[in-house]
């Protein structure tokens, strides 16, 4: 069942020879696209978080390889796509739809029936193909969704999980956005989500151009917050084969308050979210960013120059907090380590 | 036993005429002292947190009913004494140490055989020996929480609760610096505290002071913290009789983390903060501030202008999520409703 989608934000839109990247950093304030011509543009780019969300990383970095396949001329092809995924690939560590789609590129790359301009055509048609993928699982993960949501449901979330961070509906924001749409009454309190404040700057923004109630807290207001929630719903980055989920650093906290609180904590994300060489969450990369995204906030210096910072990007929840995923091709309750493997393979 | 205590900074400072306050909203970038002259401008310096901290509050409240008993005429003395206790208690809600001691310095003005001479020395006195009671209890503190600190020992804590929050060493900080001046291998990890940030602009400027080793996190960081700590230390705005604790929002986070990963945790405070008027957390009435806290960082706009907030500035730790408290008057185990009156008591 296909639902209409009103005013969605794009975040990237692949033309011939050059990527739009909406330069997330600057929102809510700005809306500016940036143009990029090459891979490692778009490598940079996701290195900054202008686009970030873990299906759009995927995407982008697909399209980056297209802008490579329609740049290179015949003879530097394959060497040159295959540098620029190492290069992309190395731009952020922790969500694997990054790896995953470059993966997917390269498999192409490595098939020496094709032609130059077989091959190039390919790449350009299979990043084009990943994204409406992308945007397909969303569609289907919002309709998984509705069945945890209840017809007045009070929602605690973290980070951006909509449009701007998959295409189509988005994750868990997606979820939410389709159960507005079908008429039930929906409240979202929005963690802020230090120290990028996504969820401050992204989330509300999407959400007050939908139309759904939010209401913004600091972080640690979880606490205080959670009583007065229904359920909570947060994206991921790279789930292990065991359930083990990294997502944006603050998701872990979120699954201990829900658990002490008893209510239901859903991980909302498209199976190219699960790694399952991944055994458990103790394998999985956890990216530490620079600590003067603590110290600053934007041009304002908060803590003193020198002190120093602990800044992970991510956190890693045991799947023993996790209620069940809410995936495109279903909902995945535990055991997780036989489900998964189930759901994932038909 | 009584141990130096070194490079302790003043939050107030009360000379004839004039109470000095150090601007704590200007650090760690600028240490300002403000020259305050009346009750009324002591009050909005509370609300603005200009000076914060429980303990300090307290005295903070008594200083400026000593101002106002210098300043005024014999006839308008007590007249003018009650008004300005009315608009100081009004200040900030949720500490409990603001209405004890301006309550205190009301039994004064209520004694009808103080002549008005009489009356205005035994305020100022009376202010003066809350600011060393409170410094006294700091060191007892101290002492006290030597017992529950290891020879290495990693803690997290939240907020700041150090010299800028009570006279003397201060609360949970001042356990830290008494254990660090005693040799022991203490390392601290500061959560930043949104959303004025008490954790990353006053707690880590007073340890880096005093050269013990700091690192600062965002506050949702804590969840993977946690594992690595050894216990938690945190302060206390209130604590009712049952022994439910409002502190800093982002404390009953701690708790739940603590419980969760079998850490011991800890509320450090001196007896006036206890409120055995309060039988439970439900009676405590939590301050909510301007959203603006929250959708802007200094001159910094993070979130949409028209976002709706919720900005609680404390919340509260229900009592079975405590180890235990230290106090002046001792440390405190449960079960807490006997025993707080016990210690409190004699």
């Amino acid at each position: 069942m296909r639902k209409k989608v009103r005013n969605l934000l794009r975040a990237a839109i692949y033309q011939k020879g050059a990527l739009l990247l909406l330069d997330q950093t600057r929102l809510p304030h700005q809306e500016r696209y940036l143009r990029l011509r090459r891979a490692r543009d778009v490598a940079r780019a996701i290195k900054l978080l202008q686009v970030r969300g873990a299906p759009w990383i995927g995407v982008a970095a697909a399209y980056a390889l297209a802008l490579e396949a329609q740049r290179l001329s015949d003879d530097r092809l394959r060497a040159g796509l295959a540098k620029a995924a190492q290069v992309l690939i190395k731009a952020r560590p922790t969500a694997v739809n990054l790896s995953w789609a470059v993966n997917r590129l390269m498999m192409l790359v490595n098939r020496e029936d094709l032609t130059p301009s077989q091959l190039r055509r390919a790449v350009i048609a299979e990043a084009k193909a990943i994204e409406k993928e992308e945007q397909n699982r969303s569609e289907a993960i919002a309709v998984q969704g509705a069945k945890v949501v209840p017809q007045n449901a009070v929602v605690l979330t973290i980070c951006n999980t909509g449009a701007l961070a998959a295409p189509g509906l988005g994750t868990a924001l997606g979820v939410i956005f389709q159960a507005h749409q079908a008429g039930k009454n929906v409240e979202v309190y929005a963690c802020e989500t230090r120290p990028l404040l996504q969820g401050a700057r992204l989330t509300t923004f999407e959400l007050l151009r939908a139309k759904v109630p939010v209401c913004l807290i600091a972080d640690s207001a979880a606490a205080t917050v959670i009583e007065r929630c229904d359920l909570v719903l947060v994206g991921a980055d790279r789930i292990a084969a065991n359930g083990d989920t990294a997502n944006k650093v603050g998701t872990r906290m979120l699954a201990v308050l829900a658990k002490e609180a008893k209510k239901p904590f859903y991980v909302v994300a498209p199976v190219s979210t699960f790694d399952l060489q991944c055994r458990s969450g103790a394998e999985i990369v956890i990216e530490e960013r620079s600590g003067d995204e603590v110290r600053r906030l934007g041009r304002c210096q908060v803590a003193p120059e020198q002190v120093r910072v602990f800044n992970p990007a991510f956190d890693v929840t045991p799947a023993q907090l996790i209620t069940a995923f809410i995936t495109d091709a279903g909902i995945i309750k535990p055991p997780f380590k036989r489900n998964i493997g189930r759901v994932l393979f038909g």
